[in-house]
């Protein structure tokens, strides 16, 4: 029994380390942009692949894990757990290395302080809700999941704002339609994140509680273009 | 050892019912963008229902498995490929939804012939991988799947075609931003179908074999704008 709650905290200590790097890398993903840093750029490229690393690793362990420990109910839960989110984090990376990419595409060109700030308040909406759900998962906290399930509107909001933002622009800056195109999928690529992070909430519900969010959260009904 | 074989097959039959299901949204996705089909969008927003309906039904599947007939080796590959693979067709679903409830939001509008073209081959090479996947999951064969996942670079550079030209219009058509918006997200769309079929690839290849293809294909190195 003591070696089985071993194997479940080094999970655990793994996903909890994925999500760091997964919030450092979004955020560093951002500050790139905001500064217009190649070099913090390349850097974000370079350490997506150490996420990727620790999800391999938790795959192997999880399959390890089941095949000698024959795990039910809670522990059962907790190790599908672990896979499911160390999957959704993978993906968080993937995110934030394509914002990197796009970042790299764009060095030097001249952002309109209005976007930055509309792409600073996603980027810090989608940070504080990923770092509270990384806490709920550590406290194994139902009511926090909950709550941050029941948040991602916020961060849609501000996407939409954004969103109508670089529409504008397109349509009076004919010109730079490239910047703005690359602009357009990195607030995508960071309202996406907060889909992940709404997986990850219901993942750590189940994981506690045993019982299914329902899967189609209430949507605030929203303006025109975003989807 | 028979009620176990009768789980597994039900397992089976149910990701072979999901992957049928997400080739027809996605394939009807694109027909109601194509011929302004309204109705034909609504059908396909309904009928992702059905694919989140069957990913819970797998999902239970897999935990009672798991919990009751302790599989190890290639019978737990089996179970959390289902799982995963699950997950993926999911998203395929979504992507499609995503599609139609765009196609609503443009309705009526005339689309250059040549962009449709485009945007007809990405759907009918997505349609073909994602088909060819889920024969290779069907058989249990690895070279099969190790073929898809070579073969993810052919939609991404009808993808790049696509969205040149969808760069151009914007740049030349100012008005018509917020439509050409719209198919650029669509063609994203469809491009990451190609996405989660090599992530399927990956599963397979996994299931049959127990070995990991290397996560990073090869990419060719591709033309400006999109990543």
């Amino acid at each position: 029994v003591r070696a089985f709650t071993d194997d479940l905290s080094v999970l655990d200590s793994q996903i909890v380390k994925m999500g760091g790097l997964a919030e450092a890398l979004l955020g560093d993903a951002f500050d790139a942009l905001a500064s217009s840093d190649g070099q913090l750029a390349r850097d974000v490229v370079r350490r997506d692949v150490l996420i990727d690393e620790i999800e391999s690793d938790v795959e192997e362990r999880v399959y390890a894990i089941i095949a000698r420990r024959q795990p039910m109910a809670v522990d059962l839960r907790q190790i599908i757990a672990a896979l499911q989110i160390s999957n959704e984090l993978e993906r968080v990376g993937d995110l934030s290395k394509n914002i990197a990419k796009r970042t790299q595409d764009i060095l030097g060109k001249d952002l309109d302080p209005r976007l930055l700030t509309g792409l600073r308040n996603m980027t810090t909406g989608a940070l504080t809700q990923l770092h509270e759900v990384m806490d709920a998962y550590a406290d194994r906290d139902a009511t926090a999941a909950l709550r941050v399930w029941r948040d991602d509107d916020t961060l849609d909001a501000t996407y939409n704002s954004v969103f109508a933002d670089l529409i504008a622009h397109m349509t009076h800056d004919a010109p730079d339609v490239g910047l703005y195109t690359h602009l357009m999928f990195g607030a995508k690529n960071i309202e996406r994140v907060g889909d992940h992070t709404t997986n990850i909430a219901e993942n750590v519900f189940f994981l506690v509680t045993g019982n299914r969010l329902e899967s189609d959260r209430p949507k605030r009904n929203c303006v025109t273009i975003p989807r």
